[in-house]
């Protein structure tokens, strides 16, 4: 159950800023398909437009890190949020980008670890090493 | 502030199987230096070894994702939870391991975007798209 | 599903600690409506009671922040905290307040903003700037 | 202890992108002060200018929620993710803004409030009332 | 909907460590029954193995706290975590292990009651009183 | 750093409602130490009240659980919650009430695989079994 209407193509049609944002969605994907949180978020115009623009520019433009590796932070932030929306389209769309089952593997192997020893260190208190200062 | 103690190599020698794990560590690892995690960790044995040799099974042996993926991942998990001591020292860890500034400018930036849209899901209540399904 | 059976009003009516806390939420919020919330609580009478009452002081009571404003506040925490049948019932809630499209609009942004700043600073580290000392 | 420099003002200024944001930061809020997640986020002036241009749309552009509702917001999510530098900052600016001590108390009674019931609802599974859906 | 496939008992069984692991927790547990972490974490054999095999040595294996203790700090967890399911499994399981309704009410209590003071905590921003230095 | 001023014994002698509470407190506990969290609260007399009224009914009344076994799960969800203040103050109440070495390692080696699980349970999307339904 969501908090708003998911808006039909129909009504993103006949929300001009909607229906840009749409078009750019299906533009840079390749595909006609708008995922529900975009027709969630189309009740709300200028967040729409403010977050389809950020999603591009981090996740879509060329960058130093490779759009899969990308993915797996997603889904590892996505799992930390205990998004579970956020964790099933960023997994398909990991496995949309190549991702293996042998990685796939690693990737919940390292989310685990590191939750359990997240919370290991934060019951210990352990004060941080002198020695992980980057700073110079 | 921790609340046990962390223990010296003095004190680490005197204890058999927290020896045994030290000397594990500072071999795989090719440096003297312990951290203070396992100084904290060395007053429960069987939990720092059993957390140690998982480390090891999931850091360390070779695997599908490289080692510097698989720090990015556990620096993900690390702000998600919250844990400074953590995000220091695998933030030094990827540093150690070839993490560019412009890589880690990336880190930054999809950790940020998956935290807002995260929440903007989670607000909505939007429903998983069955194309999501990926299990066939 | 819930860890507990949710009272029906017959099972309430039988419990004189239970009844008397669904009379009075009736009689505050000027409605028959009892959400299931309260009837899982019921199954621990004490608690159900303190709630109810810490939560009529705090949330019912006029007080220095207007009704509409404290569920904005209650909306935020609950997204926050992923919980996702809060986040309904407080939309739900301030709905009934007045909450208008352009003020939910609103909402979600700044929740938005202040996730994806909250984890960038976090990742970060950044140190607490003296100027924001207001203990004077 | 952060994981980046923070820049100072001699540095900013020899770095076009960064100075033009501290410029748009000190014009905007009409002070020299520029706080040290700025001074962080310099190290990546991409996410720098989209954090700044986000937060100027969002927290000082008028819309449809006042300022201090906004701070009062950001708050709350804030104390929710566990970011103490983001309580501090925004605490002072609510103060800044005019919150008064009543109304701070208010936040604090709300948000604890809220957490408490939010892990009772999530212990308790309890379901969503159909009464809830506000889509029609 | 899950992002990997559960297991059914065939699929196990053409799976020599999968099938191993299955064995091993009906054989410890005295029961048929597999419940569906272990069937989809079955996708993953290396994780299935070694967590089970600390999950054995941490819920399972004689040790200072009681049985039921044990499956009431998981749950404390789960619930701070936001895991339906976990609540779910942990809840079983503690009724299994004797857990009455007037200490599942206790439980609920103290975990509301600790969010609550958790984020008044963080929210004030308390600085650890040096009384509670416990290391000596 | 606080976000409020903590309040000496000489300013709760003058606040007639926070010396009530403090002086409760002193009674309460038989001790004259009044902890940071309470100097603190008490610049919102009426929080203050509420919190420690509930507090003593919770964590102090004679109850199904025992006072250690409480002052486990306040860790548990104070370290989930990630309040270092609150985990400080817990293990000092815990190590009060006779929390062993031993208890304390199986407390962090539960909380750390729950931690773990937890996450790997999310990222799966693992859907609960009908056989956890304890509503019969």
């Amino acid at each position: 159950m969501a908090t708003v209407r998911l808006l039909t193509d129909a009504e993103a049609e006949a929300a001009p800023r909607v229906q840009a944002v749409f078009a750019d969605i299906r533009a840079v994907r390749g595909s006609d398909f708008i995922n529900n949180f975009w027709r969630g978020l189309a009740n709300e115009p200028a967040t729409l437009e403010r977050t389809w623009s950020s999603l591009k520019e981090v996740m879509v433009a060329p960058s130093a890190l490779d759009p899969l590796t990308k993915e797996l932070i997603y889904i590892a932030v996505s799992v930390a949020s205990g998004c579970s929306y956020c964790i099933h389209s960023h997994t398909a769309a990991a496995r949309a980008k190549g991702l293996t089952d042998a990685q796939y593997g690693d990737l919940l192997a390292v989310i685990g670890m590191a939750s359990e020893t997240n919370r290991l260190v934060t019951a210990l208190g352990i004060p941080v090493d002198p020695e992980f200062d980057v700073t110079g």
